[in-house]
């Protein structure tokens, strides 16, 4: 592993967490390359840019790892051999759990995101598009095979994908109920809404 | 009426709206005075200060109009004498209307109201949790009843609020579906959630 990886986390890694926390904190806008080196504990900014180009290049990096966790957790679950309403239950409480176990790098995902310039934000966009998609197939598989009742295919997924989300607002990990339990609670609620009566 | 009322949209109307979508559109922070003043075609900063005293008044102002609009819609309903779910069914589609009708004022409603500062920030969320706490009395008058069957009464209030809140993140006035189709689709789904199988 050597001295720069394994348990010692590493500059740059310390340097990204530090801008999660202030991104989510503060907003992207309001956080300077200053905080982000006070933060760290870096002398001044000038330091900083040995690690780090610019506040983007942060910006852009949390919010590829933060794509690349979604679908580390959630893709395998598609592929399995599973009916669509199993795969869709498990499929929520992983995307659930990731929030809750990265509830900075998700409010650079769903919120901060806005802030990356061209081409990126349309990158961004696009590969999100590609996740959410990941849901949609699922619905309109339980649909098509008669395990989902839905009013309408796209408003499903699009409900799916926001009571999901809504986690982040709300979420704290020292609450009443630890992530595996909501995130299950929150997916029987929205597997019997899609299921009917 | 006289020419300030009735059909002529006052100045200060104006001035509401305009910070409104400015507010929405490029978030409170990064919304100068002199944006607002542009945008209602005043001249410089001057004269706008003669309708309001500053920024934050306007996102203290659109914030308590938004919280207003949401009691007037949804608190008769709840006063009705009906069964707790025909209520939450009512109640939520009340609610998603409001949002879908005033997309912008539900912009700072959920999102930017965070840059109030005290106690104006503590009053706003005073209020809004005096509001939500309609949806939580619902659900659990219905939970008591047996009406519904839910994992956790507080995960659930949780739940409905935040899959009826997403919809500001995606409605579209032009979309495929109109206000009420897309919000008695989600009380469906939603309602059907509470009520299990």
């Amino acid at each position: 592993m050597g001295i720069n990886g394994g348990i010692v986390k590493s500059r740059r890694t310390e340097i990204i967490e530090a801008a999660e926390r202030l991104f989510r904190d503060k907003g992207y806008l309001a956080t300077t390359m200053r905080d982000i080196a006070a933060e760290t504990k870096l002398q001044g900014g000038g330091s900083l840019y040995a690690h780090i180009k610019g506040k983007e290049d942060l910006l852009w990096e949390i919010a590829t790892e933060a794509i690349d966790g979604f679908f580390a957790a959630v893709y395998p679950i598609t592929t399995q051999d599973l009916p669509p309403d199993q795969k869709l239950r498990e499929a929520i409480i992983a995307h659930i759990e990731v929030i809750s176990t990265r509830l900075s790098a998700a409010a650079v995902y769903f919120d901060e995101w806005r802030h990356l310039t061209q081409p990126r934000r349309d990158q961004f966009l696009a590969r999100r598009d590609e996740y959410e998609q990941l849901f949609e197939l699922l619905i309109r598989a339980g649909s098509q095979q008669g395990v989902f009742v839905v009013p309408d295919e796209r408003l499903a997924t699009l409900h799916v994908l926001g009571a999901m989300n809504a986690v982040r607002h709300w979420y704290k990990p020292d609450g009443r109920l630890n992530a595996h339990q909501l995130a299950d609670g929150i997916a029987t609620m929205l597997l019997n809404g899609l299921q009917g009566r």
